[in-house]
């Protein structure tokens, strides 16, 4: 499947003979050029560029096989630009970049900028990864997202919101705890904050992430400070005794008698892959909802079914940048999906739902025109 | 036309359900990854690399528009990606980068180079254009080909061969004068040294360039230490007088008086866009052959007769590098297409001849195994 690759570039317009070939390159483009010079707004009409996003990635931390360079990182790369066509109609190419500093990674991809009407960040290790995107966010007027963070979280915010509905409570009644700090445990915490869970504690390989815990990041110093109200010091399972909400993201192990020692109705979302933290079967033992990553169990957490639509809906109304809002805005639409069919086992969509991706695209490109964030 | 623009990116593999997608991407991609990442090499086997050349500009010299930018050169950028797809299935991406500078243009292409199986570049302003080559030659292992240079050089050197064939001489019999150093001046005067043509001397906006001449920038100097052996110091026009071979390069005119000034049996070459240095009905008054860079007169010098080969053959062999003879094996190539057709309306190949790209892929793709420089 990808011998030769999975990917191909291909023209839109015929080239059959010389009337064809002088209107679609010299001399007849010419006018188009001059016009773009004058109206530098027109290129977004003229030009692919309004409709394609750079899949980056500097091959620091690819799926779980870490930092593999930008060779080899290129068939995700790839595989992740196809779903953008298949999922979003949106045109992906996969930009695998050989530096790694920081400022070279923002440097380059402010260079590339003009070429592209958005990017996504893809397999940057964390913490450079926050950086390198919020520099970004700062320096280009087009949308930037690190689908490793906020497609995640999307997703399991739709997830946990379809949750908490069917055990008849709101975000704000759960107590959750999150396994992993790097690119997605960040992110993941970030989105349930802003839309008011009620207490959330994370930790990473050490341990809970507490304040005054020594060696912190200063992502992580961010993130002590805004979570663990419950003061929690030890390790994850022991934070876990009476929360409601285990989000794994990882590629730790749950003990089915961590689970057992959660809350009633309780939610797991054993997010690791391809090997989740607790096998479903055992952890639905105790817990009422349980996710993975995985196509082959039972509510499968996909960032497919968020960044296809993210990005159409961004590019669709030429967006500057993407909100939180948008992205609250993206789960929402993914949670609605759902509808009266709510259940145990379905608590988020099949990335293959024809409903999901227009439903986030009207939902993301709503939410940045009332962000005044839409040029269109 | 080119609404909505000229590209699009395309899936080459079916994602029609979980099975699909686990195979195409997350958790399936990983065997593919992990490949690359023990046997660098097997990057050209299973992503679309191998396949796929990077199409660069800076927006400093588009067409006859000169530093219109990169945003305002993306329509032509595209132009050439659905040539090198229509005439080489060559996959090819547009890079317009928001960099002029020659240590940031070389930077860039070289942080982006794993992306990318040849780097073409295009519309960059002399004598910048050089240096980035050059640089970019040496730091790459994968083909670098500045098309406005080599391109243009391949194409003149092809139609000249055939021009002179037909007049009974061999290129060593020529005397040619080149009006315009800039990329393709100075390119089109060094393949023709390369091939053993008799004498040539070139102008620029001052006039003629020889060896003590004010003011000359160091390319200027090697061509004026390289070439000119009749010391000619005046005009183009003057230089002319007695010449058998007049090639435009430089947007300037040439009048019918300097035509008819020129050897018996001459050859003019008028390849300025849109506007030809001398109309063809007017030079052929004097001139024995005389061609253009339009298709709505015989004899159209178009690069495209070119750059689809060259790269299809380099591709396909995995050059290293585009060797001086890889250029030369391309024009002979192409020059061959015409055979005993040869007439004086016909001294190159139509760019919708299908016999052309195939023939120029096959001596460059030999030339490369020659040289050396192919890994296959």
């Amino acid at each position: 499947m990808h011998r030769g690759g999975k990917l191909e570039v291909r023209s839109t317009i015929p080239v059959r003979d010389a009337d064809d070939l002088s209107l679609a390159y010299t001399p007849g483009v010419a006018r188009v050029c001059t016009a773009i010079a004058d109206q530098p707004e027109l290129v977004s009409e003229y030009t692919w560029v309004s409709n394609l996003v750079a899949v980056v990635s500097d091959g620091t931390a690819v799926l779980g096989l870490g930092d593999i360079g930008p060779a080899a990182a290129m068939p995700v790369m790839e595989g992740k630009a196809l779903l953008f066509k298949e999922f979003g109609n949106v045109d992906a190419v996969p930009i695998c970049l050989d530096c790694t500093d920081v400022d070279a990674l923002v440097e380059t991809v402010v260079r590339l900028a003009p070429s592209f009407g958005g990017v996504n960040l893809e397999d940057i290790s964390a913490p450079r990864c926050f950086e390198v995107e919020n520099r970004l966010r700062g320096l280009l007027d087009i949308p930037v997202f690190h689908d490793d963070q906020h497609g995640t979280a999307i997703v399991v915010l739709a997830a946990l919101r379809n949750a908490a509905r069917l055990t008849g409570r709101s975000l704000g009644d759960l107590r959750a705890v999150v396994a992993g700090a790097g690119a997605s445990g960040v992110a993941v915490t970030r989105i349930l904050l802003n839309a008011g869970i009620g207490d959330i504690a994370v930790s990473d390989s050490k341990g809970m992430i507490y304040q005054g815990r020594e060696g912190l990041n200063p992502y992580k110093e961010a993130l002590a400070r805004d979570t663990n109200r419950g003061g929690h010091t030890g390790s994850t399972e022991e934070a876990l005794a009476g929360a409601d909400v285990f989000i794994g993201l990882s590629g730790s192990t749950l003990s089915e008698h961590a689970v057992a020692a959660m809350a009633r109705d309780s939610i797991v979302f054993a997010l690791s892959n391809p090997t989740p933290e607790v096998l479903p079967d055992v952890a639905r033992r105790h817990a009422r909802v349980v996710a993975t990553g995985r196509s082959d169990f039972p509510n499968q957490i996909n960032n497919v079914l968020a960044f296809p639509g993210v990005f159409r809906g961004a590019l669709d109304v030429r967006a500057t940048t993407i909100t939180e809002n948008m992205k609250v805005a993206a789960a929402d639409a993914l949670a609605a999906v759902v509808g009266d069919d709510l259940s145990e086992d379905y608590v988020i969509p099949s990335p293959f739902d024809q409903r999901v991706a227009p439903a986030v695209t009207a939902a993301v490109a709503d939410q940045a025109r009332l962000d005044g964030v839409a040029r269109t």
